[in-house]
């Protein structure tokens, strides 16, 4: 793999994505100034994930923008593989749909894979994986969707709803799309083969278009849907991308659940988030004070300042203070690790009371089968 | 294809069988007269399906019979794919089964598998092959089973209770191993990829041994579930195979409800009854009668006489006697047929009825998802 080589898909994400790259090989669209303009006219306010780049690509964003203006409607659409606890990186695109859907006042799907994960990861039995969606569903609860409009799916629980959508989709797709679009082998289950129709089946639990705010990563299972839409008389559905975020051990891989050293719970307490980012957060320092202030830092490749950038501080200008002091050695690295620790401290205290609540909430969202 | 050549699959049943030949390509064992007598000692009776090798082969059937004969339990488990109507040679399996069920005093799972037919059938959608599992559902019931202990499985209806355990067994089964099995390309639906794995599932339904009686050409289904079971756990499945029940139209392929000519539903008239065979049952006459009177007819090609042998008339003697008379030239391939026309409209009137009041019966039968 040469330097600006990077693999991302659904099961894996390797190496230095470049996400321009990215845009042209998987398809997608770079989202336009005149798209953000678009979405602030709408919704009157310009959200850091947009402003920032975090949500960097779509597809048929303008369509859906442009059905709305009409009054048509749509729902939104996520999820996430429960193949361990929820880590800080999950809360993006759950809480930029969460604004999404409060700004447009739409319905929004949570779907959580428990099956797919036991399709991919050798380890893990199905009765770990949908415990671990159980467990996923709290921090999705506790970021505070409201229940008459936001239905969590786990695959396994609400199979009967979703099957008989996943069989139109099915029936579509061959093997030959899945070894082009996955990279799939001989070798493969075939569990996992057919597990993409049961991402696609939640697409078209509604009779209307849908928005999909989901990691870049998940964009080929999406791409196979759009192909097939039109084949079972549906719309194909819209994307909007967020990056991947970045290990606690630095760039070169998304933060993933099955790592513990390099990944931040929403259930680690306050001390284990200061000692994992103080050991293992992968910095963009020099290697002694007396050069950092010299040369100064990297907030670029630091992943304490992305982590700030993408999600824990929505504040451009205090964001823009930390960035100017550390690349200008002002600020030094455990300093920078300092105020993140407490910005994460600070949200998973919060998090985790809301969390345990969520424990009561948790029957009013899930989809009932019909 | 060569004149001993043949293709027996779960899709497609072509040419002349050997059965000696298929237990060989197959690898089951031919049911030999040492199992014949340890059946007809515990059950006291004869059948004219094993006397007759209607059911001709099996894999350990044995072990099912000493487990029995030491007190040990074990399930039934059949099911048919619901394409269209159901046609007479369904049945063989389904009465085979009743039989089973009613001298073993056994519980027994009938699968109707309308995922399988809308994935393998081009033109057929959902709505129709769940139609189809409804109107097959009846025919079974009609035979008169015990709903204490007897389930109807529809795929779709049940999803929720076969998908947990077809998710075991499709993580053990890659895409070589369907392709080695029923020669699946690159261009195979994932649907039809992924469902072998819930022909599968009812093996697993109780966790206890299972036998299943069914047409040789699903034998390949439950191959792979022998292959896997242990990995999950479990034991391998027992099988009690029965031939392909030739078409109307003659030998060369197995009687397929798809094909309106070559079948008798169980919802055809007396008249329609008498129609078909008079115009489509393949003879073993000869041309004409006065050479029929003089060289005789060949009753181990007439269609109408296999129908006989394999269904309708369980009686040896009375079997034997147009058998002969046949042979002889005695009996005209029209006289042959009025038997057999007779034979099929006595039973039909009788099952019409009962599949009429099944109509009122189908709840109790059909299984609850937990």
């Amino acid at each position: 793999m040469s330097a600006d080589d990077f693999i991302v898909t659904p099961w894996h994400v390797e190496g230095d994505i470049d996400y321009d790259k990215l845009i042209k090989k998987f398809g997608t669209e770079k989202i336009s100034s005149e798209l953000l303009d678009k979405i602030k006219n709408i919704t009157n306010e310009d959200h850091f994930m947009l402003r920032r780049g975090i949500f960097f690509s779509h597809r048929e964003m303008n369509r859906i923008i442009e059905d709305h203006q009409k009054g048509k409607g749509f729902f939104l659409y996520t999820g996430r593989g429960p193949s361990g606890h929820t880590h800080i990186g999950h809360l993006v695109p759950w809480v930029f749909a969460k604004w999404l859907q409060e700004k447009f006042d739409v319905n929004l799907y949570f779907q959580l894979t428990d099956d797919e994960k036991f399709y991919s990861k050798t380890n893990l039995t199905l009765e770990e994986t949908n415990k671990f969606a159980y467990e996923n569903a709290l921090d999705f609860i506790a970021l505070g969707f409201n229940p008459e409009k936001t239905k969590i799916i786990i695959n396994t629980k609400n199979i009967q709803t979703l099957y008989p959508i996943a069989a139109q989709v099915a029936k579509k797709i061959n093997f030959s799309n899945t070894k082009a679009t996955f990279g799939f082998t001989n070798e493969t289950n075939i569990g996992m083969i057919f597990y993409t129709s049961l991402q696609s089946a939640p697409c078209f639990i509604e009779d209307k278009p849908v928005l999909i705010p989901l990691g870049v990563d998940q964009d080929p299972h999406f791409r196979l849907t759009r192909d097939i839409a039109q084949k079972i008389g549906k719309q194909k559905p819209a994307l909007i991308h967020n990056i991947m975020i970045p290990a606690l051990t630095g760039p070169g891989g998304k933060m993933s659940a099955s790592e513990e050293k390099g990944t931040i719970y929403t259930t680690d307490s306050p001390d284990v988030v200061k000692k994992k980012i103080n050991k293992f957060a992968f910095s963009g320092g020099q290697p002694d004070i007396e050069q950092h202030r010299k040369l100064g830092g990297n907030p670029d490749i630091d992943v304490s300042y992305q982590y700030l950038r993408i999600f824990f501080e929505p504040n451009d200008e205090k964001l823009k203070k930390i960035y100017d002091d550390y690349k200008s050695g002002k600020l030094l690295s455990g300093e920078l690790k300092s105020i993140l620790i407490e910005k994460i401290n600070e949200f998973l205290k919060t998090h985790q009371e809301k969390r345990e609540k969520a424990k009561q909430q948790i029957e009013q969202f899930l989809l009932q089968n019909k």
